[in-house]
């Protein structure tokens, strides 16, 4: 099903025309005769991965589904500067007052896909994959997942409601990590695994004997996380985490976890740089 | 009026909510006793501009109206790596499930307050104010601009409903600047200023003699600029604009030019550190 | 871009629909057939201005896109008593269930452009434009506003966020006319004019030397107004206002006033007499 | 329940909130101090019938619960132009921010409330009563159809699905008025009554033998009506119908129909005139 | 008009698709070719009276327009077990992701109309018609009163605005059935008929007497109901209440009631077996 | 947090308030004086488990929160024909219009609790527990799901975008279950386990040794589910599932398996019979 399809990207959509052109846009309806036709071109002015065509094209279909857009450079794929990547013809109006919503969604997702792609490049060779966190862009969540997922990363739990990652505070509550572990076991659906964050050898030790599907390695040394691999030896999946964003990938990737998660790739966007030109015809 | 009894600000907090524990909070529900009591501190791993703190509120009387945020650091205010910026007690549950949603909100205005901030103490002594674009993330614009207010900044237009941006397209559709300015003051209500963007010192010519209020100076040369703002002379308000992000703000402010407009304040966001610890008590 | 992809507008014509016939038309339900064919004619019951065709067209194709709707005055256009509007085609079971929500809009918005045609045709032959006001039917705004357009007036600032006006409440808490001013320069958007009303001529001194964009001159006789002009000079756009829709509007044109505001235009609103008469076929 | 716990006025006034101050007060913002107070009277500028309170009450609880609104006419009753209506006091921001949302509702139900209750006056002493249409401004019915039971009147059917009211279209359709009739009785709920709009005395008898509840006399002569009524003899409730604004309604009234609707009474409401003058205490 | 026009359901059947998809469908994508088709076949496992065909139709279009739904057994005609329903066939992302809840509403409105049907069977040859009451699943009303008439029943009032009841608390309340059916006849439209609820045949006769359009006979003995509507005589329409989906309709129905409602048939609905069977082509 | 602190379980109660008393309840309105106070008593018409106090409560509070519920059966509680579960005392008017949408919800939520918790007690003493399944009524899921926790059932992937189930479809995509599992593993969230669902052994031994975490035994015999159950072995969680509802549960559990999904649980309930009378006080 296309991304815009799901009910919240939709609305999200809506809310982004609101929010940018809820008036209409007032230079245009001024300047620009009402039957003028616009052409466009998407250039890149740095290389990337790129990510939102659905969305450029909802944003269009919201305001005049008349309007033609043609992609040269398909979801997912490289690109360089300079590239064309997309041209869009229609109705001036309508164009010039969607341009700003789907640009400004097409250069953050882009730039998650391109950035994505550079850690997965990192670790080329090991057995890491790169997943994201929850620390994402409120009401962009989706879309943000989704990027992950075009540059070559995988997700990491949706939200609170489909996954179980037991912190401190639910071990201290709970009164120890078996006792989380089990509790969560007999509450949760079935069909979801236990993570457990652990700081040190002692928690993954516990964590391992009572059970865990996957333990979160946080904030360890590269050779503690070789270690703890090497306790854990294959009955958990293993998650290296905590400002990965700044760490040496292939180095981690290379102590034999599983995973690593990089809260940067969603919170910490730096929009892809790309023009639309316009011109009338 | 408080940021959150703005409809789109309460509509957002409620959309990220349901993206964030739409079904509940499974890990903390199923381990943590239902009338246990937490106690958090939000701590600055980095120096910054805080921006937020009705947003936390917010989110978490969503949740649970009774739980208690003491704020130590005052919106806007500066603070340093170390600081405890603010301590929330109550309902565990509710502090858990509401933590992650106000955190990156927080920590993403933040971050736009701290960037503007450090913009504007580089063109200090200048006339010049640092002012952001319409290039926002989707769905949260009223925030990052009120997050530019909050660390010094001004806003330009809001939307494309209550400012005249004339820019290449609008020149070409209407023949000439002459005929775009003069339509767009024939159209647009009276309480709005007319902006051109011009290129070249032609440009700027017909812009002013066609009664613009307001000259964006894109791209241009520090040396071009000065001599642009000696061209208007006063007879209108000019900006500079064109990835500001990358050059030198005090230059730029030292060409005389009235406003310095920079996208990457609100498009290129590095959340700022923020932790949020707990305990339970 | 079409009125009705303005998000509010959509939303509106949903409400209306869910207002008028939320749980069905029972009536054209239970004696019509559902494959019965309807055929209409919108006739004017006296002469007008009309406005509104795309809410009609949207209403119906809410319930029914194959409905056909055939217009014979262009928006915008002079009609006579008598004439022909436009002809409905379509479904009878849609075509009756959208009727007196396309109808209500359509009588509502045609008779404010009918009214403001009459007052721009007032004050031909003067500098003066008819501009409205805040004073707007709740939810309608929007429309209204662009049937103040259709009518040939222009609009005043759309609400409290895009335009700043200056009132005795401002500037009694500000201190003077000048703080106010000055507050407002400081803090609101460069894009945006700053207004001020004036009761008298010494405000009116101090508003144009504070450099207010615009003054509003509040309740003035003819002769006060000519004066205020005088006092102006050019050096700031006038509006005349209060209770507009009592007064000789030539008269106060000929004062010399740049601006009429007119509050009657969108909140004092006498239905446009048009009627929609079917045939089945 | 108080009118504001109505699902859709609630919707309506976070809608009206948005369009009037959806990003801001920018000049209450600017030049008035956050913690300043405003103290307000709604002052009657001409005589009616006061409609709304609830709704000012609950456009300043959007915006800050703590303002104080003293009310002194009550819901419902008669003042005289120069009567202080209430008073308000709270957070200047809130109060100067919500003010004009409520008082456009404020002064177009006290508009309705005030006309109906004219009608009701002329025909006292009569057996009619004055009632309303499904010519109301969309979004509003519910608080435009409060407003005439306010003034004294009584409701029409609320929409198309919860009242029958045959027309000429339907009766084309099912091939007669018996048959229109009795397709309805079999199929609409058994707690709606059937009403059937008729021309002429034919069209009358044979809705009274198809058993119709209720007959809607359409655009009568005075003289037709009271000789309708005589035919009716009591076996139906009697309607007249057709620009009953502009007729003399006692003349209609003493015809002895049971009902008149008059569609002016939503469809053309000239806002009745309050001000609102504050000052800051 | 489609059920599917309806504001109200569109907007169910977009909650239900983000409650069931609102993140994808994980399985599918990751299984599943973009580009396959599927194939599937609605088949009974069960003789029923199918009720919901433009649901399923309507879900698929918010996934993709272009799934083709072929109907076998038309809306509301009655099926065998075996029978094949219909087919279906698309995209198989989207038909598979879309299933779910087009078939959880199928089932639901299939059993209500099938139910409802059994019972307007028990009561054929007399004059009882079978209708509903208000207690429907929240939020589906308007497909469940739908569904009762698809099997062959009819609606009782749709809500508490549409219809008058009068029951022991309002009697109590206004001091007497006289009052309390006097005081209704003043302020409700006059459109809609008075219902009283009676326990024996003082109230029965009081009721009568105040002028009550419909009697309730609340939970009695049929012996006592034949009773009842000799004594109403035809004054009045008779409704037999309480429990019914436990007794023998046919004993009820001949005691001369006019009609017989049934709660059970929303509030206790087991859903008719249909499989959706797929193959991938 | 609350139930009703889920913006869809808020977003619920909000649209089925509107569904049954969106223009008021013109009985009591017209009936109750606005003053009168209502003291009303929950009694249980037959045994159960209570479920849906908070709902109950919610409805009051959107009315008129000071309106009392005092509960006397605490939520998931078991209580017997009979019982006073619970009395409310409040404004008449706000206590009867809001009584039904609650008692709707109660029954149909305390039906499913009572339902699920004869299914736990019916495999007491085994090692099975009871699931819910994806056949919940639109809009309602949350409620419902949480209804089987409350009657001591767990709960299966609340959705298709948080579980991972690979049916026949899948498989024949995917080329073989080997295939569809490895694909998924490679996309979906770690954090997920994969279940296949197996209809004979050699998809059974396909299925674990492909790595699957859990096996469906779609539609098997008791014995055919031991012999699976012995052949698992423990190495993966085993789930009984088709048509659970007319099984012999003790029986089923005693082959072995982990889980029982029961679709009726959620698609076929019978409201309980819990009653509300009324006294006005």
């Amino acid at each position: 099903m296309k991304i815009t399809s799901v009910p919240a990207v939709d609305a999200l959509l809506r809310t982004a025309l609101t929010e940018d052109a809820g008036n209409g846009d007032i230079t245009t309806e001024s300047t620009v005769p009402a039957t003028a036709t616009a052409y466009g071109r998407y250039i890149a002015k740095e290389d990337g991965v790129i990510c939102g065509w659905d969305i450029v094209r909802a944003v269009f279909d919201l305001l005049d589904p008349t309007i033609e857009l043609k992609i040269n450079v398909p979801e997912g794929e490289h690109f360089k500067k300079g590239d064309i990547l997309a041209e869009v013809t229609g109705n001036a109006h309508c164009v010039l007052t969607g341009e700003r919503v789907g640009l400004n969604l097409l250069q953050h997702m882009s730039s998650i896909a391109t950035m994505t792609n550079e850690a997965v490049k990192k670790v080329e060779g090991t057995n890491a994959k790169i997943v994201d966190t929850r620390k994402t862009t409120p009401g962009l969540r989706y879309l943000e997942k989704y990027a992950v997922r075009c540059g070559g990363g995988t997700n990491h739990r949706f939200n609170l409601s489909d996954g179980v990652l037991i912190k401190d505070n639910h071990i201290v509550a709970a009164g120890s990590i078996t006792n989380a572990v089990s509790a969560a076991k007999k509450r949760v659906p079935h069909t979801v695994k236990i993570e457990v964050e652990v700081e040190d050898f002692d928690m993954l030790r516990e964590a391992l004997d009572a059970g865990a599907d996957i333990i979160m390695l946080d904030n360890m040394s590269c050779e503690d996380m070789a270690k703890a691999v090497k306790i854990v030896n294959g009955k958990a999946i293993t998650e290296a985490s905590g400002n990965m964003g700044e760490r040496d990938l292939h180095e981690v990737a290379s102590t034999g976890v599983d995973l690593i998660s990089i809260g940067a790739l969603t919170h910490s966007v730096k929009a892809l740089d790309i023009s639309l030109k316009f011109k009338l015809v």
